[in-house]
């Protein structure tokens, strides 16, 4: 199982993808094989065929399993996040991919987003949603049990869905 | 594996139990187990406790895979079917069911409903939705194709999931 | 003016009641000139044609202010808010009316159930919904600031568009 | 009154900004006095402090009635006009700013996504939203009558709102 971590925050190396991984690692008992911090993909994302970008696509389509991460920005994801998926082919981008919306915020107030916005994005492009997305606080995801809870409660739905689309 | 239709129209006998009861058919090669039309269960849906309403939730309850179905009225899922999903435990109520979210209306200007309305609601309940939803027009279901293809995407997937549960 | 308040939830003198005629006596200056409680309405509106809900929508349609109440339920609106929702004409029943989407939780966590959900069904029966939605937490929003804070924020446009409605 | 467009497809010149700039000319009168198209800011998207986006965030934040205008990408709006809006303060960037949310796409499908995800953005910014959202279908608004509908409907609902916030 290839599993593989998007991180939509315009800052580098940010606690999104810190806790992206995190919930990767939790979920499939081992470190992600590949983790995409979008922003480093640069002004490519602006427009159509960077070959990093397009690269960047292809494995994330090539993947089983994929956490879409993104801190909340006018209480939804990102716009560097959007702008990546843009790149991906509606209804086909994101097929046979088994997808996790994860966000994170300051407060609790947007916990509604991963479900409400994030997941009908991926849906959008193809991808098998099976479980609740996922929002943490990002001052305390480190400490509390949230990601832990998260993964005993939904891996083995997870797992069948990958299970399957691998076979 | 255990197969239920919901339906909630206020008419009973209504085209949306009858599209949701081709589509329970089409996804699992057999009729459903169980059919629950709504408004058949009249003003005890408007409190607590009533003994045939708690029947209809546990026969949801003890399903692997429900078709929630509702008509489109005012851009969104009924008054009647919510006051059934009510009636439901938050977060306990679907788990291990696999629910796909089906609506019917006229035209095509709320094919996002289902996604982006009636998907939460079931997730909110603890429901596997592992696969996009499915919005017919209630004109044309019988005659077009739409049903059969959705099974023919999503079944291997809603099966994975169901497996699982059942196991 | 003549203003409204709606409550929907399916205990009758409701804390939800309570904080809407809080709300609309704040954003107006005045008691609310009609209060209705949906839940009251009984039976009648799983039909058509009941003559006490028929009153109550015609009350509610030559309004100019409403205020439309719920709890959170399974994360959105009442089913029985709905029920009465789906009496008014789509694009119409509302029209001329500014409304105004007021839930109340139990937590923050659904915070953003009044604009994203709540506030697109009155929308598409033809209502103004000129301000953001109001959340409240339904165990200290008679002790916190939030409804006069509210008031003092938007009355000026809700004013603003109830004034050009009625002229 | 100072009204503006913001446009926000990746192709500049795009037929977002085309119909944005008719929509805005149809509410007000006359032409818009400002037109953005979001695209021709380019990498300073990306980042914060770029003086050509901070003096394109100023001209919006200082206007009467702005269309904030997208083309439909993955059932929603783009990226890059999220990136745009990512540029603003929450709560504050479009206070005493009356928006509009437009969207095109190349069918009905997608007609809910004004007011169900780009409306709520623009409210999160402070925004005052009196009236429905408007979804184009982009090979026919040129002929049909939707702009001329939605304009003859809305437009003094509109102008009581930025009445009220230029006195």
């Amino acid at each position: 199982m290839t599993t593989t971590v998007v991180a939509g925050n315009p800052k580098p190396g940010s606690r999104t993808l810190d806790a992206a991984t995190r919930l990767a690692t939790s979920l499939s008992g081992e470190q992600p094989d590949h983790v995409i911090d979008v922003v480093e993909l640069g002004a490519g994302l602006l427009g159509w065929g960077d070959p990093a970008v397009k690269n960047a696509v292809d494995t994330v389509s090539s993947s089983n399993l994929v956490i879409f991460a993104s801190p909340t920005f006018k209480a939804t994801y990102t716009g560097i996040l959007k702008l990546f998926l843009d790149q991906f082919a509606t209804g086909e981008g994101l097929r046979d991919v088994t997808a996790v919306p994860l966000m994170l915020g300051a407060g609790p107030a947007h916990a509604m987003a991963p479900d409400l916005l994030l997941k009908p994005v991926l849906v959008e492009l193809g991808a098998t949603c099976p479980v609740a997305g996922l929002y943490l606080i990002d001052s305390t995801y480190t400490e509390d049990s949230r990601i832990a809870d998260y993964a005993q409660r939904w891996a083995p739905v997870l797992h069948a869905t990958t299970r399957t689309e691998a076979s």
